[in-house]
């Protein structure tokens, strides 16, 4: 199984703190030694490092932890293979273009292999996991029913929301998605999230030592939803996502 | 107008040595201060990083000079804005996935407006450059042409040359494009390329005082091709392409 860590916020804002509790699960806390990666929007542009070595051990990711990329729709992966090789083009977010808008997704769990019986229309997986596919054909079925893009998200956030359940039978399906404004975060099994803002308070990470007091990093204004798979701190309310839900966020809020 | 820099290679090569040079092109040398990118192939995967901040200042600039990233197809560009914002989205190398392979392109040069006349089929824009809107227009027309990979792939380049002279129609189109095995290189104005290989020398940067031993670098099978909108070193001999010519190498020869 892997990690995922989504966040959305209504201004620019770093996901430092977030991404060093999530590294310490790649190879660290955690047993996910197969690689990682990092989607950060910046208006429709997005920026997306991968690496398919550990997390824990890796320059680049260091570099993201180190040094604040401020974005208002984040997407990260952490990577335990199940299914296809542990190399560049199995590593998540994945990435596809529809409507002039790049689209990141990320998936934690496994399908089975009536996965691949699902017909692709449009895009096709360079890697060989059941995770891209799925994303491929999630994307390929929106474009069919989508050609354009509507002016209302709502049919559309139904209509993913829709193939996210058929994806839920065929195994475990928890997924982040973005088209850099909206956030959709699935559940199949795991998925919580929770939203800072002001009064701010303090947090300590769960996975490893480290505190940040958020009145420091913030003003009074922010708002920042931050989305994993399991809460990443251990003093705050996380609210956990039901299997079967999905909540879509803009600008840091549910919406 | 920008700085173009490609990489084939037969065995994983690094490219900090010319990037190094080109680097300096983005603020230092030359008046390149709208950004730049950089895409390295790792088998069909791709690595892209892009700043829209001056390279010579940039931290991810300076990641990449200085821990080698080893590749076999390397695409770099690096900008000066003339059509559309300086922004993320607008910073090239631009990539699109067909045939479940991830293209990347980047361009030099300004086409006028005639060229968003011609009609897109498949891929959008992100952003509001003139280069972006040509390649989807090019790999659009490709998709229609060739809706599955062919086997051969001579009829693929041939029917890119043809577009792109198409393109030189409407201005100055000096472009790289790869799919991850095959790096094209068509140029308008100026474009220039060098194959190193056994015996090495040494060269020079023309923009900066490094200079490098090849022989401590590589093992006597590398062959490398390195092109470039203008020779990066001043102590070899580069073969200019002339206008409307493409060339396309594969593992580090022109085939």
């Amino acid at each position: 199984m892997c990690e995922l860590l989504g966040m959305s916020a209504n201004v620019p804002t770093d996901i430092c703190f977030s991404f060093a509790g999530l590294m310490q699960r790649g190879g660290g806390t955690g047993p996910h030694r197969d690689g990682w990666g990092i989607a950060f929007y910046e208006g429709k542009g997005a920026r997306c490092f991968h690496d398919p070595n550990p997390s824990v051990d890796s320059k680049i990711a260091n570099l993201i932890k180190d040094h604040p990329i401020k974005s208002h729709v984040v997407i990260s992966h952490i990577r335990q293979a199940n299914v296809g090789d542990v190399c560049l083009e199995n590593t998540h977010p994945f990435q596809r273009e529809l409507w002039g808008l790049i689209w990141t997704y990320a998936h934690n769990g496994q399908l089975n292999a009536r996965l691949f019986d699902k017909p692709l229309r449009f895009y096709q997986p360079v890697g060989n996991t059941d995770s891209e596919y799925a994303f491929c054909w999630l994307l390929g079925e929106l474009r069919a029913a989508f050609p354009v893009r509507p002016d209302d998200f709502t049919p559309v956030s139904e209509f993913i929301h829709a193939r996210c359940e058929e994806l839920r039978e065929l195994g475990v399906f928890n997924m982040l998605l973005s088209e850099s404004q909206h956030l959709m975060a699935y559940c199949s099994t795991k998925l919580a999230w929770i939203t800072r803002r002001a009064p701010f308070g303090e947090a300590s990470l769960s996975d490893c030592d480290i505190t940040v007091d958020f009145v420091k990093e913030t003003t009074p204004n922010d708002v920042v939803t931050v989305i994993a798979t399991e809460p990443l701190t251990q003093d705050e309310t996380w609210t956990r996502l039901a299997p079967g839900e999905m909540a879509t966020f803009v600008e840091g809020l549910p919406v």
